[in-house]
């Protein structure tokens, strides 16, 4: 299994440099107080897209072939992945075919189709994705960028990080959430790699943790039926980004849906920032675990911002 | 009648620039290309408390002489003014009564408790709010500071656009939402003082036009009843700002509540950034007249982030 190394992501950081938003740290003195530590919000909602997902997009499509450009790339997803690759495709001239659940919200469908992509619905099942995502393989040669078990993903997914180091080098805690876990990965090991001082952090919801489990199992555990509101954290870890979780990343911990949405309502209200669901759960296992952070500097990775407002949690 | 220059809003912004944000100029292509203009978010927002009227009550607080501030200052309002002039009296080690009608809504009245001012409840009249206002003044010899009807507090809003320019300075025009004036008459001096070519617009809701019906007839209009989302925007213009406006605004515009609603959307959107009503207003009237940005470069002052997330307008 080839592993990623800090090398990696700083190569797919000057590769996707000029297509990427170099994203702020924004900080908030009320929340420091409040949480009695220090706070730096890596703003990936402020990404292209509204997400970090565009990092490992752009950096997977920048590495295609000149014949894989010319038969497209395709992936099955409803969430931010899927509008990451569109735009990622579009802007390098190539083909995106993605494939959503017909019950997909309104909303994710005219995102996707707003960035030119081509949409294939099927049934809301694992296997119809899958099996549909197999027949546009096989009839357009398009090559399958996975949303998070792919090296080439992984690697962009890790420059958040690495821009997060760059303008704050003094950290002691890095968290990002983990869903599928490649934004977990290429985190942990650029943060390991950069200065192993650095604590790196897992978020996960309560209601859904299965890399909680398989981290302190050793056992990779899937994520069956999960019940959260945050809806990016859903999907189960891969053989790949489990092992990379358990070589770099020192915890995880798990945060309840009350603290999940109480953090996302208080990042609204004190940083006039939208965040969705997903990310403030690394704010939310904060609020859960003062003991571990007071006094400390946390680096915290708000991996994105797409919500639908006519459905707010509070 | 004392009218605020270029100098005044340069020694506001020495004096208080410790104590506020230098806020950020944000950018979106996706808005850019929608509106075939170029946009430049001066996001006052993200100021502390939420809005750029801690730059003015700032600006009044450090003005003030030691026995004034034994003696504490006064204002009456049930919005941002109130917030700012709390933090801003807090920070100083000046006392702060806020008078404020009973009906104010709770997260208000608590937003203002939790920097410190002392509240005083009144029926929600103007007549209510001003004889309350008098006999505090009377009992403490506390200083007025008038939300907008104030030099220092004009000066200390102009201060916004000075930022914007020393970022930005080759736009074609600065859009500022007009309330009660005192932003518009900030921005308007620092900007035509500066750069004379650069057009001053201010946006105003059609249901709340008594700046454009002032503007337009050379007459002051006061503003009765208005019937608008922009709930920073309600008030009438002074005598003072009435004239610096006059002196300065090269046109003031308006847009319907759809307009500005559906524009607070798409900042939301596109974005993640908490834009108030009264803020997306700067946007809708450049929606409403696209014949006049098209290919132009637009400063727009993004006045504040403070809603209730309970009563969104979409």
């Amino acid at each position: 299994m080839n592993l990623p190394a800090l090398k990696d992501i700083q190569a797919a950081h000057s590769r996707i440099r000029p297509f990427i938003h170099f994203t702020p740290v924004l900080t908030s003195q009320q929340l420091n107080r409040m949480f009695d530590c220090e706070l730096f919000f890596k703003c990936e909602n402020l990404q292209r897209v509204g997400a970090f997902k565009f990092r490992g997009a752009t950096n997977a499509v920048l590495q295609l072939s000149e014949t894989e450009k010319q038969r497209g790339v395709v992936t099955h997803s409803s969430g931010n992945h899927a509008a990451a690759l569109s735009l990622a495709a579009s802007m390098n001239g190539v083909k995106a075919h993605i494939v959503m659940p017909e019950t997909a919200p309104e909303v994710k469908k005219k995102a996707v189709a707003s960035y030119g992509a081509e949409i294939t619905f099927c049934k809301p099942t694992l296997q119809a994705r899958e099996e549909t995502t197999r027949i546009i393989m096989e009839k357009t040669g398009a090559t399958l960028i996975h949303p998070y078990d792919n090296f080439n993903v992984i690697c962009g997914q890790g420059t958040a990080a690495l821009e997060l180091l760059s303008d704050k080098p003094d950290l002691d805690f890095v968290i990002a959430p983990v869903g599928g876990g490649g934004l977990m990965s290429g985190t942990s090991t650029c943060v390991r790699d950069i200065d192993s001082k650095i604590q790196v952090i897992g978020a996960e919801p309560l209601n859904a943790n299965d890399a909680w489990q398989s981290f302190n199992s050793g056992k990779l555990v899937p994520s069956v039926n999960p019940l959260t509101v945050a809806d990016g954290l859903l999907t189960s870890l891969s053989e790949l980004t489990f092992r990379i979780i358990q070589n770099n990343v020192d915890q995880i911990l798990t945060a309840s849906e009350e603290s999940i949405i109480s953090c996302m309502l208080l990042v609204w209200e004190r940083m006039k920032i939208i965040i969705e669901p997903s990310s403030a759960t690394v704010l939310a296992v904060i609020k859960e675990n003062p003991g571990i952070f007071r006094g400390k500097k946390a680096g915290l990775i708000i991996s994105g911002g797409n919500v639908d407002f006519r459905k707010l949690p509070f």
